[in-house]
């Protein structure tokens, strides 16, 4: 069984999903091809941040047209992700949670408090 | 109030959050770093796929333990992209909507489909 | 001594080093900027390619203008290579050159003819 | 007539295309899958920088250790790039000086000084 907080991720599945369809598109949508366009809106997303300061990238993109111009891109990004994973049949919300649990596992928080972590 | 299906990428950001609190790594996260870390997720996830012919990395990549590795490098990708928006204060679920209910006023059907699209 | 052979990238960070300089453009180009700026580029050239089938880009791009524009997305590609560079004080070239020796060592021929390499 | 300053990268292309010949490894140097390795190897130097502070990258590579695997990504980001070239024809030297040349006449420096650049 769904428990409610699993729902999230396989709804933008059938949307995504449901969208490629209406398009016959998924012919494109091979794993490399939505790889490079993952690529491709990250890139995009780098591109927003690339020459604002550091210290100041928060407070830049607390502005609401800024904002939302991030928030655009990483929808993006999110998108093909959940495609590639689609077209993979991976479950990427378990994915993600398998990954947490086993980081938790790995950086023990009384070893690694305060020092800059490999991962993640 | 949240519905159910709202609450997948909610309970990640919350996880997530709660695993850099434990470690005191929030102040290693300011979107240039974590977009960075993103680049080098999906890197990870380039590198699995870049010699695999196009044709073939469906049923490659369906064999479990490439499956698998496959799996944790887009949960990775996920990881950062949700510890992203939480950092600018994006609703990555609802941004993912917002940018497919738009995708679809763009991306007439009749009009474009079977050709390649740009995006998505 | 510069032999002839090793001069074309030194002469390509000269130019991008004095564009910067008479654009007060430096200030922006700590390497953390420079490598975003570097993904927006190749998320670029990924575009470019993503819903084109791989057995057909070669000659999809032998067309003149797609042809121009993948050169300009790899010119933007080596420009902010060449700005890392000259930030961090390396030696591209003689870097390339040392890595494609030690490829040379790592694959030998005769034992990796025809298998999918990891690198490169 | 080639002048000196056009040899090096013309020299780098026939070293990787006889890398490639001698394993015999062209087969695989489609240009989506050398843009996906690039995209590996990008990601590998994200890596390096991604936790270090934007104030403190330049010092923290300049230490050889750290310099050496910063130039060696860099290295792997440039081979894939001339192979890349050498796939689709593109004279890359060429292409970067015209590039520069195009964005000096872009960007005039008296109009942007000192301000973010969009490029490069």
């Amino acid at each position: 069984m769904t428990t409610p907080d699993e729902r999230e991720i396989a709804e933008l599945t059938r949307l995504v999903r449901e969208f490629s369809a209406e398009r016959d598109w998924q012919q494109f949508h091979d794993p490399k091809s939505v790889i490079l366009a993952l690529v491709g809106e990250v890139g995009e997303l780098a591109e927003l941040f690339q020459w604002v300061r550091a210290d100041e990238a928060v407070t830049a993109f607390a502005v609401p047209e800024r904002k939302a111009r991030a928030a655009e891109e990483m929808a993006d990004v999110l998108v093909y992700l959940v495609c590639l994973a689609d077209v993979l049949g991976v479950d990427l919300g378990a994915a993600a949670r398998a990954k947490l649990a086993d980081a938790h596992r790995r950086f023990v928080a009384d070893e690694v408090r305060g020092r800059a972590p490999d991962k993640p």
